[in-house]
């Protein structure tokens, strides 16, 4: 028998309950032995719910009952989630987590806990709700020499920007239906900005690389300053943007963002659409390996939690595990990264463009010059378009491509 | 120190002893232990390999030599591979495989043996070639309840199908250039009359049923009846030809089949394009969740078996292991699958179409009456067609929808 208790009973805790409780056959062939929810923790009281017996006020019951062999910690925030996964951990019991804010901040500490306690930390959920990516990337992709990792990894950015490209809507309009069906926040910010796909592709670095890079070193942009404009000149030459998290690992150091990227139809990423997440690997000799699927979602996450208890019951702690360390040690500084632009302006002529970018490729654009630049530096980049500013010519906008 | 002994030396295990050569850090961080290639088994002798020292002629020398921990068989074909495999098995050593076809055959064979022996048998590069998808859908999706798991699982057919599609080539150019290019063997047949796709399905559908349906009771289509005219109507209805294994799993059965379907653009799978594989798992609580990449080549293969050997050194027998029983109890009689189809016909008008197939939805078409019925069973649609048959109309073409 093994004892589970699940901070937090929202929807992923509610979806983990329900997981375990509908495809109990399932669960009991994969994992070999009973499972008993022992205890559910919230603040709140949920006298309808099947589980109501479950439901506990104070962590320390969980902290302190030996039974417990497994938490389940999906409340989400740093804190108190760190110090009840701290408190866990230390009482030997394996900890998984769906919450990506945790991991992105502390990951290489729990880690280390575990390690040393002879327990599992498991973070299957944090990425990707139910896509498998975690766990394949440690288990089934390590022996590559990975170059990089990148994905969309927040649905609501992919609604919003798909919306834009498929109706020609503005990203005003598109943010509003996207908060009408549900798939934005009433405070987007998190998402809208970058913050929260900041989080995760600063935990597939880790898993990339063993470098957990702090999320404020990471040069993360968002989607709000991407205008109509921007997605019909972009479709006019074959491209489509998406926010992209990027971890690119070379000889010389590893180069980590956030921001939105112009993609050629060519690329897999490029027909991901809607709220759909996928993370793609891209390595020697594996070449490219992509997962894709539903990024969010009680369902899904809970599918990802659970997968994890499985295996943690199936292995223990012989499953493959990661290493972080947290530093930024092998960070290259982002002025060097290197990009071909698409940029618009307003003013000037396409002579000014070439004075200051040498030779680009022109977009036919409304009232404004649009123009691809070559492959230059961050540094290069900005010093060009300074160079186009003094002139007293207005940069409307700047998109990296892939 | 574990010792491994490579069958074959080809293409695949060529790639394997690269990789562990050339990853060695990478895999000696995963696997914990360092990793001997003791014997490489092959007709041939490979005087300028670097290898060369470690080729035999015979497998008794690798069956009786206690050290050798793991087989690799990557010969293809169901013998001497069976053979070799069992006797590996028996002997107490670990069998990692990428031979779709020996898999297929004996799957369960093999991994009861393996059970019995506290060994593991594992045949990630099966399927998808560098792709995770085995591992993941045990020890990641396993814990859904799974409805269909279908995909793309041929290269050589779908880079056929998308040059059809992008350049309006025929089928026979197509099949010309992918042999040009080495994406088709000289001999084709195995890959444009499904047999590869079958054989894939067929262990999918294991995974996910625990039934290993055997491949001659898989209605098998290929693509070779498929023509230019059809895709140019498919196309202008927004569909695209894909050819697709699919296990649709349900109370009442299993239906499982490979043949080309016309996918609408909005499913995941409608845009995998050239040489390119994915697998896609539909389950509950999971929703979908989709897996992609190259489907073949040294590389991958490759990686996905070095990825097994990595497991097994990690965990053991411990990583949760499928089980399969080959019966065909749980098949549901093809003439029970239900199914739009799109219908060409030649002769006869629009008004006998609808006499023997009730509304449908007519396709603008040159010379040929195109079109796309509501769902039906197989039994009903063959019955339809014969009605149309029989009044002297030809029947050009008939590919079901997604």
């Amino acid at each position: 028998m093994t004892n589970i208790a699940i901070l937090g009973f929202g929807v992923v805790g509610g979806g983990v309950a329900k997981l375990i409780t509908d495809n109990y056959k399932e669960v009991l062939r994969l994992g070999g032995d009973e499972i008993n929810i022992k205890y559910i923790l919230d603040l709140r009281d949920f006298p309808d719910s099947p589980f109501a017996d479950k439901v506990v006020h104070s962590f320390d019951v969980i902290a302190e009952d030996p039974e417990v062999d497994t938490v389940i910690e999906v409340m989400g925030g740093s804190h108190p989630a760190y110090e009840y996964t701290i408190r866990a951990l230390e009482a030997g019991k394996n900890v998984i987590t769906s919450n990506k804010e945790v991991v992105a901040n502390f990951g290489d500490e729990f880690l280390n806990i575990a390690e040393k306690k002879n327990v599992s930390y498991r973070f299957e959920a944090s990425v990707g709700g139910g896509i498998p990516v975690i766990s394949p990337m440690i288990s089934c992709v390590g022996q590559n020499k990975i170059s990089e990792v990148r994905g969309i990894l927040n649905g609501t950015t992919n609604y919003i920007l798909t919306k834009m490209f498929t109706f020609g809507d503005s990203f005003e309009e598109s943010l509003k239906d996207a908060q009408e069906k549900g798939f934005a926040e009433r405070n987007p910010d998190a998402d809208i900005l970058g913050t929260d796909a900041c989080r995760k592709i600063a935990i597939l670095g880790a898993l990339a690389t063993g470098n957990l890079i702090p999320t404020d070193k990471i040069h993360t942009e968002g989607i709000t300053k991407i205008r109509g404009e921007d997605v019909e000149a972009s479709a006019k030459v074959g491209l489509k943007i998406k926010l992209l998290g990027r971890c690119i690992i070379s000889d010389k150091g590893v180069q980590i963002m956030v921001a939105p990227f112009m993609l050629r139809d060519s690329e897999a990423l490029s027909t991901v659409s809607g709220v759909y997440n996928a993370i793609e690997v891209v390595g020697e000799p594996i070449k490219s390996a992509m997962f894709y699927g539903p990024g969010a979602g009680a369902g899904p996450t809970a599918s990802a939690v659970v997968g994890d208890l499985m295996q943690i019951m199936q292995s223990g702690t012989k499953c493959a595990k990661p290493v972080m360390n947290k530093t930024d040690e092998h960070l290259l500084p982002f002025s060097d990264f290197e990009s071909q632009s698409y940029i618009a302006v307003k003013g000037g002529c396409e002579n000014c463009v070439k004075g200051a970018f040498g030779e680009v490729q022109f977009i036919d654009a409304d009232g404004e010059i649009a123009f691809i630049t070559a492959k230059m530096s961050e540094a290069k980049t900005e010093e060009a378009l300074k160079a186009l500013s003094d002139k007293g010519i207005e940069i409307k906008s700047r998109i990296r491509l892939l």
